[in-house]
């Protein structure tokens, strides 16, 4: 069942690892049928090369294994906590890629330095706190789940649609698994820049940036996904 | 009509998407017809690998759709700004080329600090001021253009054929639209080497860094492009 | 004799040349037959396109030739060092990786800062003292072995697979020489996110960085490691 | 006339071409037939998958073109000085490649940090002087042979088989041209790890960065180059 979801959360996979983004098995990246409440994610440390479309588990929202004879990702409660506080979202992507990691051990939210930013997150990508012990040692991925919703708390999480897990690396997520998977690649343009950008800034002694003007942050994103949008072909 | 100019400007993009400049729908590339006082341009959100020059759109130093089914580059307005405040310009290339758009998003010009720069740029790369909210909230991509024009003032726009727009990217001209993407090709190397550059310097304490001696620019871009120039083999 | 072994060397070597992690004769790859006390090695000088694995030179654990007709791997004696000392050590790798190396030059270990460092090594990534005048005059490459065994002391050289040796270069292991390959892979990946790591806290003002919490890094290398580790597929 | 050097040229300059250091019509390479005091170089201006062995420019060492059709490169002053001063010296290459090129715009000389530097250059690569106002608009590639030349001194040329050009870029030499190209791969590398270092050395609070110890660097650099060198297999 599920084969449509299926072949896009593979094909989700395969682009993730054509972009450069993961080696051997790094990272995963699922989908959600939310007429079943069932979720299609990369199974646990088979490498890309290796996986096929009927390697993927299907797993309901207790984490439950319904289809599948290989161990879903390690990190499958995680997206299963994104799903369940997330409504829109129809796929999440999770990666170590390598400016976007950065952040995320700097424990530093990535703040808006330019149009390229702008163009797809609506504002700051914030990064969680640390985990307190307690969440460490009881259910690890399912608390890392549950801290990226805390994280948002206020925040748009359609706006904004990744967040980078202190110490970890970033999730990011879309409206379907290819959706999620673009999200992650312009993550890391995103972040390399804004590396850059910060260096930039230090050389002259500013150190830490200056973020864009609210107001240009606000311009771009709406030209592509606010309700006039005119960025790119009308629908249809 | 106009297929010549689409061919190549077709072939520019194609270019650009080579380059590795770019990803998914980003960028855009234009060339100009001057006689009769068309643009072809790369259509919005279009990806490089499904253009085709059919696809490519004609209009009007007004912004008309003289040709073409699909809707032009969002930025096509900032295009035609450049076209008519700069009349040798034949083609203008635009990227967010991760080192470019650092130091724009820092809002940064490339001081000239090696003879890469004199070859192609000759003098520091001028980043834009910010924008106002009213060219912000106003007509945007023309106003971005008009920025660009004023950011010249004095400035030989010939001698200079880039520019970064505050918080955005680059923009490059010049005689057609694929030397305009040899420019930016150009541009992205000159500041990755002058970000390292600064960080050298950084690391000797001396921030901000030192320019290249006036006269030793002035003779490599010129032994290239001034009138004396014996630089590459003879013209015909 | 050892086919099989000189096999998976051959092959740990070729996916050390398409790594990108070495450039012409960079870096070495051995393995090692326990119970015969055998060590199989590239040979020194051999670029790796013209590498068969009949060029692979087998030395016993004195350093003596016992099969092949070229001369093994300048850095034999360091190998055989780290056989001798650690015997659960099955393959061995040595490379010249961008930013392993620079770590090495900067005299600097790699602190943990992410859960990708936590994922494959189990806490900081040691580097080596100098070495001194005798040690660089004498027996110059077991020397290099000896200090790196020195080096580990009471460190556990099964959960920190690698190490620094100042001003020269990573050394890495696993428990034959693929592994060792993916290590040295990792190792590059993870020296690259430190780097970032502390230039994003030198931009902050807080110059050497802060480590990840200890607690997390045991979670992540006891999930992949540990007894009830549960990352990946059942093994058979 | 020189087909056989014709051909090596030529093959050296693709090995550019396909080493990543080079775009568009970028550096040059040239090697020299001693007995005839010729020197076959890259024509000036051409890009790489234009060039054929048939293109290249055969110079005399006052640089009269003895034979071919194009124009040679606009370097070809420069590399018949350097040919003149060192005796030694087969072939030359010229690259803007980015590293080594960030260290010339500094003004920077690379400290030797590591056993990679060690092993192909034995001591500090210089960078020269600033050329003086006369320098540059007299015979400005002439000088900047000169500059070379008067550079090294008291260097031993065989030993550090390149130098940094002040806000230009590097060039090397070796035993003949494909040698050359070689140094000029490393000189990259070594330049990248030597930025990195330095970096590294900075967060840490100690700008500038501390050099290896000087027995390490004569003792890898004797090891391969000395008169008992046990790199690579036995010559004959």
């Amino acid at each position: 069942m599920l084969e449509q979801l299926k072949k896009q959360v593979y094909e989700a996979n395969m682009l993730l690892a054509r972009s450069g983004l993961v080696i051997f098995t790094w990272g995963n990246v699922s989908g959600i049928d939310r007429e079943r409440g069932l979720v299609v994610i990369k199974p646990s440390g088979i490498e890309y090369d290796k996986l096929s479309p009927l390697d993927l588990t299907v797993v309901d929202l207790d984490g439950n294994i319904v289809e599948g004879i290989c161990r879903p990702s390690s990190d499958t409660r995680t997206h299963i906590e994104i799903y369940k506080a997330f409504p829109k979202v129809g796929g999440i992507a999770h990666t170590h890629s390598t400016y976007a990691t950065s952040y995320a051990q700097a424990g530093r939210a990535i703040k808006p330095f330019g149009t390229t930013h702008a163009d797809y997150f609506g504002g700051t990508i914030p990064c969680t706190r640390k985990m307190t012990l307690h969440e460490i040692s009881g259910e690890y991925e399912k608390e890392t789940g549950r801290l990226i919703v805390e994280t948002f708390g206020d925040l748009n999480y359609e706006a904004i649609c990744g967040v980078l897990v202190h110490s970890h690396g970033p999730f990011t997520w879309g409206v379907d698994a290819l959706d999620s998977v673009e999200k992650s690649i312009v993550l890391e343009k995103v972040a390399h820049m804004a590396f850059n950008t910060e260096l930039l800034f230090v050389a002259v002694g500013k150190g830490g940036g200056i973020p864009m003007q609210q107001d240009l942050l606000a311009k771009h994103n709406s030209r592509k996904h606010g309700p006039g949008a005119y960025y790119g072909q009308p629908k249809n």
